[in-house]
């Protein structure tokens, strides 16, 4: 048994999700069965640092999992990646110890959520990005982006369906930058942890301060409140890319 | 009857094509079907610059119809967009006099085509890119290119299923740069007339120039024997986009 730990990439618009769901096409089930072409038959685990919603997108999301044999790290991402259907990508390859742990080692981790302003949607983003067609000034977002850092009750940013009773998280950087080439807002944001569909309520919730619908430090009363109904919106799952995450 | 003229952009990954067939998505028959929502059932036939392949984009595809009624150009632009799939965009409307025609009144056509050269397929840019994960020499191709330049009998360029007997066509410009952020080779070709995969093969053969697998004016000669069977490849669909039509 030989414990790696992978970096990969992968375009969500085909599957409903990372975790493994009979008769539907899975990040976790795709990787899960090239590996039994590996080990003749032989069930793997995969282990990931978290799920993702279908339509989510990843640029670095990490899993583990332990094989029964043990091949060099690189031999391992290049069978890997032979065996991969084209919407995955295997990034980095390692061989680590059986502490190491992709889900319950998580320190931290990053999003990105990127935002096609233009009037239209672009036929090429349909699948990779939100789309804001209104007026926003970008000076309130940034104000409002800094009410983010540190830690807050989160309760009115998360989607029921969560079983997580403790909704207190820590974030640590919250930016956003206009793409003017793209017409792209591109949100990103790095905390000790995300609850469910979380980024996807708190970039609804920006926009609507950058269009002036809402006080600038609107965030402040909504964690006070603590009522998921107050904020209302959900971007769309094709515009967020889990980009990092650190151990 | 009022004919207009538009500017479209489509992905044309689901898509048949350009062109009409029975029973298949294609770009013609879409924009048809949605015209009849219009029309109260009346069918409006679509005339396109040309046809594209299944796969090929369009980021300045023109086409014309005749309508029966005259709406500003601007409204038919909007009502046209409320009623296309997201994979077309209606980027501009002008009404025009019965003289013009977007097929046969067409003076020259801008091709781009995107070459990812990541050692791997990105999962990102697999319908929108085509690969070549192999060392080239971009000073080669940026010399061969200039051969293009030009009236030349494109006969080895000309996949088998076109009917066109005659393969001169005049090449006005051909360039291509590396984009270093984003790993990409970036051709445009801007010419009179294309042949039937024409720009493909083009784009295969340059890239075998670059990787020294030809001689670096094997255009020349390619011109001379008129030997389909000599330029052999032909880059993927995914990576062509019909940039511009000029009348």
């Amino acid at each position: 048994m030989t414990r790696y730990k992978l970096k990969i990439s992968y375009d969500g618009t085909r599957f409903h999700g990372f975790q493994r769901q009979t008769d539907l096409r899975t990040v976790q089930g795709v990787i899960e069965q090239s590996l039994e072409k590996m080990t003749k038959g032989q069930h793997v685990d995969i282990f990931g640092s978290g799920r993702t919603d279908a339509g989510v997108h990843a640029l670095g999301q990490i899993i583990h999992f332990d094989y029964p044999g043990e091949i060099p790290a690189e031999n391992m991402l290049r069978a890997m990646n032979s065996l991969m259907p084209l919407d995955i990508l295997i990034l980095e390859s390692e061989i680590v110890d059986e502490e190491f742990h992709a889900r319950f080692g998580v320190k931290k981790k990053t999003y990105q959520y990127r935002v096609d302003c233009g009037h239209y949607t672009d036929p090429f983003k349909r699948f990779y990005t939100g789309h804001y067609p209104y007026p926003f000034e970008l000076e309130k977002i940034e104000t409002a982006i800094k009410d983010l850092i540190g830690t807050h009750d989160f309760t009115s940013f998360a989607a029921s369906g969560g079983v997580i009773e403790d909704k207190v998280r820590t974030i640590y950087e919250a930016t956003v930058r206009f793409d003017e080439k793209s017409s792209e807002l591109v949100f990103e944001f790095t905390g000790n942890g995300f609850l469910y569909n979380m980024v996807r309520i708190l970039v609804a919730t920006l926009l609507e301060i950058g269009n002036g619908r809402r006080d600038v430090h609107d965030l402040l009363r909504l964690y006070e409140v603590k009522d998921r109904e107050q904020a209302r919106g959900c971007a769309p799952a094709s515009g967020l890319y889990l980009k990092e995450v650190f151990y």
